[in-house]
């Protein structure tokens, strides 16, 4: 039977799944394939940490260059993550004619365009399915599965280590403080989570879905909020209104200008994307013949992203047993940019929650304020909250611009009848 | 550009939505695959019937073998449906090399090993993605997405009809028969809806998930149940105790023994598959690498079905182009035929709803023969309702044998204080 080579650069916990998927899994992968994948090669720093698995004498080994080097290697898995060395090592393999298989979304989010036209130019193959959604097959679904579409918007829970924290903090009625440390007992956070609580994460993986879609769009260009001030208490209301709240990408293309957005959002309990929970991950894609689909799944972790990994290494393999890469290459990426919509124009409903001082006319002189900018309410709620200076007061607009929200609420906040800034959602129906 | 040709056979639903989607989605299409899609022959019995679609004159003819012959048809897509002809023809087209695509779950569920062989004689393509679950894009991925995995089991809501009547069922509490009606007024289901309703419908979609990924399962060793005795009484009880009913594909393989069930199941509220509601499909497919994954959308319908139809064919084109088909090919299905567990054999936890005499000692009675068969209880519910002869009593089992419960069930059935046959639901978890 034919062989592949392959080389790892990296051999962490990815690294190690793929390792373990080969050895586990490897004939059923022949089988299939028609060829077997064979590793030759794998670089890392660390030639002696114990990884769970074991490799041959001699395959690991601490230059990259060399493994990328070696003429047995024909397929080059990158899994060290970041945007230095493992940019300098993806470009030297693609230089050299190697097809690559990366996971790694910073790399594509900062750098993807650049180094797809490098592919283009070494006719190399660059695949990069476990850069977003770790097990979830959504980067194949939108290079061939969707093939005859286009797509008219995406939404995302791309990050596990916040839909984690989110559902724990509306299941235990946790605090977000509490929530994260939960995660990062479980194994479930990183030690610094930044990266994941302020939506960086979820904003390189924006990024790549986004531009696969509609041409390159630049992380610069996507609005980012995180979760780290998101309470208990907004969730909580959220619920009553019959929503949950996700950390969600929301990519629309809305008359031919995109808009690239990752925040808290609100989604109604019977929305497919209320119910992923936990560490999962989804994406829903709706497309003009598709119509909506949605791909759900792990979306980090050792085995899924292998994986996922692997299902990249066999369709790289098969290109060069036919002798014929960049089967259905991602076009878009090295096309013109989209027009980009700026977030003043973006539209959404609007969760608002207003501390007002407990007297008569104050919710008059809000709704005066909405209506000042052609916002209309759909819902108030108030409960009967103690007897403090001031009351929680919750309402739901109808759509409005992201401009004439943000001009209203800054006319409210500087009321001397509104006791502390307003918290705003948005929700997405 | 280069060109591949496309020849349709059968100009329905479907065959129109192909139509409609290379006119509006072709440049794209071209721009990806790097090829042109023309349409060079369509045939059907009906020349003259308004599809919503224009076609240049010559392109539709009566002919379909002339179809298969024409030297400038390099894929044939079959959307005849049925086992008659529509086999007759498809085996024509790969006897003649030609590739084949084909949405006709029936024939790959009847035929599928004879043909996968008939393509392999022939070094031809045969890809059938909108077999299964309409838009969604399941076939592929089990092909690619998941080629280094094996499948721990599928579970599938694989028929929007059935789907639309519990939704509404549950939610309107209409009893079957007005559900059916307002599905047919919607044009969800067919004017004669037993294919559907009695469940055969996904027992052939079920049938070639678990030959995809076991080897080939023949339709008659699958287990079929329908929805049409459920009555809104057990879909509400189902709620109460926290789940609601679908009608489900369950193909599991438990130490080497594949077993492939279609009956309606409770699923528990919190999971994905409860909140599939509507005309809408998914698949979930639990891994041993990539773990639980779902699958969601539209599972029928004219232009999702399409969009499945268009990436098989590009998908066959660009084998064409290469000069290298059966990428992939699904080996299994002509593999050795799997170890099947016969449904005594099969183990689930029992929705057990009994009419009870309303007298003491009776509960005691169906607790004690459960008892003999080893079926552990989990929760009873009793609620106080009018002074009939009869009470109902719902008991949720532990898990059990199918035959244990088969053997209980007689017995409980036989006392003279059970009114009436207990209704039995299975449950997954």
């Amino acid at each position: 039977m034919k062989e592949i080579g392959v080389g790892l650069l990296g051999f962490g916990t990815v690294g190690a799944g793929v390792v373990e998927c080969l050895q586990n899994n490897g004939d059923v992968i022949a089988e299939r394939l028609g060829a077997r994948l064979v590793l030759r090669k794998i670089a890392d720093v660390d030639l002696v940490r114990d990884r769970g698995v074991k490799v041959p004498a001699g395959v690991l080994i601490k230059d990259a260059a060399a493994v990328i080097a070696d003429p047995q290697v024909q397929v080059v898995v990158e899994l060290i993550g970041g945007t230095g060395v493992a940019r300098k090592f993806v470009t030297m393999a693609l230089e050299a004619g190697k097809s690559v298989v990366t996971a790694n979304k910073a790399l594509l989010a900062k750098h993807g365009a650049e180094l797809f036209k490098i592919a283009e130019e070494h006719n190399a193959d660059i695949h990069f399915g476990a850069s977003v959604g770790g097990g979830i097959p959504i980067i194949r679904t939108l290079r061939s599965g969707l093939i005859a579409n286009h797509v008219n918007s995406m939404y995302g829970i791309l990050n596990g280590t916040c839909n984690y924290i989110l559902t724990r903090m509306e299941q235990e009625k946790l605090p977000f403080d509490k929530a994260l440390a939960e995660a990062q007992a479980a194994g479930y956070a990183e030690a610094n989570p930044g990266l994941d609580i302020d939506g960086h994460d979820t904003a390189h993986k924006a990024t790549i879905l986004a531009s696969m879609a509609y041409g390159p769009v630049s992380l610069d260009q996507v609005y980012v909020e995180g979760i780290g001030s998101l309470t208990d208490v907004d969730i909580q209301y959220a619920l009553d209104f019959g929503y949950r709240i996700k950390l969600l990408a929301v990519i629309k293309n809305i008359d031919g200008k995109v808009e690239v957005r990752v925040h808290p959002t609100m989604v109604p309990l019977g929305h497919m994307l209320a119910s992923v929970n936990g560490v999962f991950n989804a994406v829903m894609v709706d497309c003009d013949f598709a119509g909506r689909t949605l791909y759900y799944g792990r979306g980090a972790g050792r085995a899924p992203t292998a994986s996922t990994v692997l299902s990249d290494i066999a369709d790289v393999a098969k290109n060069l047993m036919v002798k014929a890469p960049r089967r259905f290459p991602v076009l878009q990426y090295t096309l013109k940019p989209p027009m980009m919509r700026p977030m003043g124009e973006i539209t959404s409903r609007y969760y608002l929650r207003l501390a007002l001082k407990n007297q008569a006319g104050v919710l008059a002189k809000i709704t005066a304020l909405l209506g000042e900018q052609d916002i209309s309410i759909a819902s108030v709620l108030q409960k009967e909250i103690g007897t403090g200076a001031h009351v929680p007061v919750v309402i739901l607009t109808h759509k409005a611009s992201e401009a004439a929200c943000s001009t209203a609420l800054q006319k409210i906040d500087a009321l001397d009848v509104v006791g502390a800034k307003t918290i705003k959602l948005r929700i997405e129906d």
